[in-house]
């Protein structure tokens, strides 16, 4: 089996190496785009059923809108167009015919009079059809979610992080005042912040994007930031303020209760499987994947091991003994393959992020009792057979804490603070986010971009007080903002 | 409101006044493509998640292939690039300019240099795939379904039967023998008859795909079809025995037990948002929608009464009691509503399918009782609040029954003997199953399809003995099958 390549060494083969040693995906022939093998989806149904509960839990509902949008209504919003128009799949035409010499081609009879492109995202489509739903103050607000595939044609890419076609939800809500809408856009962001701390074990910071990381159309787009283990930033989750930009782009107006027509306010937010590749950097290890519980598919793995065939018998009786007390409450394996010894499974076990292994030998069956082995490290250590269900759920806990533990030291320990601009150029190459008093300047940020490839990642929702007083670290002018400064994937 | 067109006055209106008086779509901008307002989006996610357990319970795991597929993918299985050819949405661009004049257009620049294919379905993309994961006898059985939307350029579109765009599942699966291959196909099969008579109510005919009927590059075509209530077939789900085709045609072997290098066997098998238009077809009335109770997003829903404040506050204090004595085994609707009177409330979810409604009145209030009427009819009964649960669930499974019942009543009905394919056309109008003996014969079955728009629904799987010393009810040659023929969707 391919061995893994360290994170010391090349951190960037260190995930390609832990994706394929995981099996959670492969390369497909589409330029950009990536197979989600199962082990791989079934992360992404975890991440998708929670939310999903989450969204219900607050009042939202799904609905699905067409993958296809006419490229006029692109052009509706200007920034939006400009945002995307670079990067979209267009379809031309509906027909094949035979090729000469072979092969099909696009039928030159079948063009399209408009063309199509495959949906970036869908604010567009969304707001046309609202237009037809919202007369009245009484039709708010929508509280619609969307779970969908979206293409963005994307010249570098990276399997979960950067894909030309991912898999994603997007909400798309629609609000009779500003301050509801504002209060929405703020209450996905938190339902993101505490799903990533809570399901994925992963601390975030909430902020505010500055005006050149804004979504394309959006007033304010409000962000959730992770910190990978090479201080690198990924954002998580964006949740947008989308004031009535769409809505006028698309004259969509509602009559108030007092009998006046205003425009429809709007927030859109959502996250994708890009989280998952966010689960990868920031607690996999250097034996491979390392799944927080909540997220692993296989969450307990029993591991029989016997010499002789009636070792056999009495270990795999007392293993399924073992799975059946535990299979209401975890998802478990029973790894009874004969061709394998012990060690080549737990090798392979670990590799797939497996948070618990339960080792089961003649002498566990004799005390009736099995020995856990903690994918976070530790000493092993033997559970009775009577409570191993609450057994294995404080060792599942645990897990959780240990990996939220780690990322949150990290990122204590790699937020940095820089005196100049010039130290923080010096220092940028060790990675971490680098909070710092800045006079907002989109003309000092294009040129920060532009010399060290690092970017605002959000104002940081808390301690913003703090600028006060402070001079920029780059410009030297009055601090208007904490901003954070990172590489980011 | 709009008012709902009976059946007997239009078949087809009455279908699209059923579909908007319920909420369940939306015509979009976009040709063929329709939109899945939350009502209609939240039956399609009730039948995905039961299919979803029961392909879980059958070993099958879920994954994700590219939307996109290069067009030389589709010539590579002669049969099915014919099929699919010709209803493609193509791909030839990846971004767009600013058009003089305005707006936007495919850049040049940006043509592919291989066009791609939104997927129609995905044989070829996941054999292709499959090719590279399976090297020996080891690696097999695959057991993959895959949840997604494909695209397939229809002309005449018609809202969940046929549009451009739908969502489906599609399962994938390959085997080392034919036979296992042949098992899976019939498996899958039985599976969806179980849920189309279990869950939706829907009672089916199994049977087998004549050879122009089959799906392009399979080898058998198995079939469930449902009869609607103007006595048209509706194919509700295919399992497709694949033999080797596809496994010839990406070249994917396997080195068997024995050291021999043979190719793969293969099947594959889906069911689409179609289903709800089965759904609606076989069960609604001219009332409006009427869903049964395992599909229906609200299956009960409370309707308090109250003339004074007073009763107001005691109707809603036992409507929320009855909802929490509910709640956990059923989806319930309290309609708090102030603004509309009880009989628009009635007349809104009636239309809307809900299967029970629970009326809450004063007088109820006071002999902690409920007032059930059944979407079916009959007449009306008090329910006392001790065992709510209970009788309601009785009265949800004698809502299952009485659809089922009726729709078994209309197929046995209407599954109609013919003595000459003179007597057949001009019966055919009339609607029904034509169940009658077939001398198989691609030639006359063109012709009867030329001249009567019916099909050959399927060689039913049982009852095939009947066909031995008849001879064909058209051709009067000896007959091989017994056929079922009908006008379908």
């Amino acid at each position: 089996m391919d061995s893994i390549t360290t994170r010391e060494q090349d951190y960037s083969q260190w995930y390609l190496d832990v994706l394929a040693a995981a099996g959670l995906c492969d390369y497909s022939p589409v330029k950009g785009c990536m197979v989600l093998k199962p082990h791989g989806f079934a992360v992404w149904d975890l991440i998708r059923n929670e939310l999903d509960r989450r969204f219900r839990d607050t009042g939202h509902v799904n609905a699905y809108f067409p993958l296809l949008i006419p490229v006029s209504f692109l052009s509706k919003e200007a920034e939006h167009v400009e945002g995307f128009a670079k990067e979209c799949a267009v379809v031309t035409h509906h027909r094949l015919r035979a090729a000469e010499g072979g092969g099909v081609e696009p039928d030159p009879a079948s063009r399209l009079e408009e063309p199509l492109v495959i949906r970036p995202t869908s604010e567009t489509i969304i707001w046309h059809m609202y237009g037809q739903w919202i007369q009245s103050w009484r039709d708010l607000p929508i509280l619609i979610n969307q779970w969908a595939n979206v293409v963005r044609w994307e010249m570098k890419t990276r399997p979960f992080l950067r894909t030309t076609e991912f898999l994603w939800q997007e909400g798309h809500t629609a609000h009779a005042t500003s301050a509801e809408a504002q209060a929405e856009a703020r209450q996905m962001l938190e339902v993101y912040a505490s799903f990533a701390r809570d399901f994925l074990a992963i601390p975030v910071t909430e902020g505010v994007k500055s005006a050149s990381e804004r979504f394309a159309g959006a007033v304010d787009t409000y962000t959730i930031e992770a910190m990978m283990q090479n201080g690198w930033a990924l954002q998580a989750g964006t949740s947008h303020f989308l004031g009535q930009n769409f809505a006028k782009a698309f004259d969509v107006t509602f009559q108030s209760a007092t009998g006046e027509r205003e425009h429809v306010w709007a927030t859109s937010w959502g996250v994708s499987t890009r989280m998952v590749g966010a689960i990868i950097m920031t607690h996999s290890d250097d034996t491979g994947l390392l799944l927080p519980p909540a997220v692993a598919p296989i969450q307990v793995v029993l591991t029989p091991i016997w010499k002789t065939d009636a070792e056999k018998a009495t270990t795999l009786a007392f293993a399924d003994e073992v799975r059946a007390a535990l299979g209401a409450r975890f998802r478990v394996k029973l790894d009874d393959r004969d061709q394998l010894k012990p060690g080549a499974k737990y090798f392979e076990w670990e590799r797939k992020g497996v948070p618990l292994r339960l080792e089961i030998g003649p002498r566990d069956v004799a005390a009736r009792s099995v020995f856990a082995a903690v994918r976070t490290g530790g000493k092993k250590y033997g559970i009775p057979f009577e409570g191993v269900a609450d057994a294995v759920a404080a060792a599942l806990d645990g897990v959780h804490t240990e990996l939220y533990r780690r990322a949150a030291e990290r990122r204590v320990q790699r937020t940095l603070r820089v005196e100049s601009y010039q130290e923080f150029k010096e220092r940028l190459e060790g990675g971490g986010f680098f909070l710092v008093p800045w006079h907002d300047d989109a003309a000092w940020e294009a040129r920060i971009k532009e010399e060290t490839r690092a970017t605002i990642r959000c104002f940081p929702l808390e301690g913003q007080e703090e600028a006060a007083g402070k001079v920029c670290f780059a410009s030297g002018r009055p601090a208007t903002h904490m901003a954070i400064f990172a590489r980011a994937y």
